[in-house]
């Protein structure tokens, strides 16, 4: 079949809208009508060349839709159930998916790259499907253990949000690091998953929930999230800053940026046997450097991959909080875009001011 | 009182055995009768200059002993009851010390340099007292907090190293890392520390247990310990040789160097979802590097401060495990010296080609 996509033919061209041509359903993948597709900042890094993507290629990963059809050993979702596309497909064999650490899988099985034949070409050229997903494009063919289906008056622009963003900052406050009641956070970057992890703090009981980023201007979305606190890092030096407000330093900290610098300040932040959790997605060839004597006060330092996630478990999570008004998707969706105004979008996002934008089918 | 002791003067400089002043126990204060103190490698580095130390004064840290006097308030321990010192003297009132992490205790309530008047002194000199214990000495003054009494059928020359070696060791392994049964395990540095790490996670029934040393001959030592295997980072590139042994990498690793190579070699050879603890005394102001797409793969470095140890908890059962037979400490002793013998002794350990010996009183 035919779907309308954006595409990404080399890094630093502006995307072009194509028609592609998508496989039928092979017997464990479902095919999605797109409904929303959020702009993330980790499609930037693939646009600009910062890590080596085949083109053509069809970018996009955190989306939803609703199940159009399904191949013929799919159980878990029939046509019309709506569903959030999981960016980390999960084989659910491994060691990772066996204990509970399913963000983890790397198994060929159910990866599109390893797929033969390609399940999507433009022109006849066979394209990869990055991220597993290809959300930039109305139709998407996907593994079945690539979706997770979700009650159907969720709203689903709020839903795509769940698919990455959401599922990252959170998890990482409630997964990867663990936050407990009481604890004081800190968090760097004020985007999609920065938001999100100020905002899994506060779900969680944290005790003061400190937002840092350059953009002043974010204070008060911030503290919509849950911040207590807004430091401005143009202005004062974080670490230092956040070391005289909380009497040495926080119990954890979350580096949603992925500059060399905000790593080092991340670590820099928290007290002795405190932990900073990296998960701001990082130039390859990026190095960090740390203090040998800061690490000894048994200070830990951990990557977050998708927010050590369990996505059939805990999407549905975190939409029960967002229907309970605990989690805060109204305000994170700053602007809504079409599918043709997609390099705009990523121009606004770049200027760093925008939450997320989110783009409608 | 007097007592004969080690004195360092200055960095580079042999000590010199010299008769000190001790003071009378205050009402919290244990005199002890110093039996045997360890040779640990970190003492080395206060020799060395590479921390800056007060001097006069009196190093040592991992001793045993018996108790000869005790201050009014004093009910934990009597004379003669036999003790294992700690480095890491608690308060009992701290965040640390109430959350079962008193080894990174700094309340300066129970330590020793705060203490006035001071506790020791040369030639009417107040010397500090480095580690809150100063056990290059045949008499120690120190904190009931710094002692942890034993079974007096325990033999007082092991049970000095339960002091320092075992508990940091041992500690990384059962607390700080918390190795799991059939886990594997990677350890660098076949020094007191690493034997003893390695001791630990065979005892924590680690499913392969991989020693790394650049000396060759310590590979049967290792494996007395518990090894299963041993690399030699003399002959081959430690990292790719476990990666190759493990596919792709250890669940976790323990680095008992205190070098820039091997802490980051040490945060490489671990699996995704790995976790690398440094334990390694490392020189001041020395930073580590180390890769953002690596620590994305959720990789986990933690610092460790002596074991992450519950003193009162854990030093009995490991006097317990000891003379069960599971902890090998009788292997772990290289030598007997005197007090007189000191600097001879700090001359073998550098070379690197001992595993401990101790200072018999």
């Amino acid at each position: 079949m035919k779907a309308k996509a954006a595409v990404m033919h080399r890094p630093h061209e502006p995307l072009t809208i194509e028609m592609i041509d998508l496989d039928q359903p092979a017997r464990n993948e479902v095919l999605i009508k797109t409904a929303f597709a959020g702009v993330c900042h980790s499609d930037l890094h693939y646009m600009e060349g910062l890590y080596p993507r085949a083109c053509p290629c069809v970018l996009g990963h955190e989306s939803s839709g609703v199940v159009l059809a399904v191949g013929s050993d799919v159980t878990y979702v029939k046509p019309g159930d709506h569903v959030i596309t999981c960016v980390s497909v999960f084989c659910g064999e491994c060691e990772y998916c066996l204990s509970g650490r399913m963000s983890l899988c790397v198994s060929p099985a159910t990866r599109r790259a390893e797929t033969a034949p390609p399940r999507m070409s433009l022109n006849g050229v066979a394209m990869p499907q990055p991220g597993n997903l290809s959300s930039f494009a109305d139709h998407m063919l996907v593994h079945e253990h690539a979706v997770v289906k979700i009650r159907p008056d969720m709203p689903l622009d709020k839903a795509a949000l769940i698919g990455c963003a959401v599922t990252t900052g959170v998890g990482a406050v409630f997964r990867t690091a663990k936050v407990e009641p009481g604890s004081t956070v800190a968090v760097t970057g004020m985007g999609g998953i920065g938001l999100s992890a100020i905002n899994g703090a506060a779900i969680a009981g944290a005790g003061r929930i400190i937002a840092i980023d350059r953009v002043a201007s974010k204070s008060n979305l911030a503290k919509e999230f849950g911040a207590t606190d807004f430091v401005d890092a143009s202005a004062v030096d974080p670490v230092k800053e956040i070391r005289a407000m909380t009497d040495g330093g926080v119990d954890y900290s979350f580096e949603c940026v992925g500059l060399k610098q905000t790593v080092e300040q991340s670590f820099r932040m928290i007290k002795r046997g405190g932990c900073a959790t990296v998960i701001g997605m990082m130039p390859v060839g990026m190095r960090f450097e740390l203090s040998g004597a800061e690490i000894l006060g048994e200070k830990r330092i951990q990557g977050c991959a998708m927010g050590s996630n369990r996505f059939r478990t805990d999407m549905p999570r975190f939409v029960a909080f967002y229907m309970r008004g605990l989690l805060k998707l109204d305000l994170m969706i700053s602007g809504r875009v079409t599918l043709e105004q997609i390099n705009e979008a990523y121009a606004e996002l770049k200027k760093g001011e925008v939450a997320r934008q989110v783009i409608a089918f």
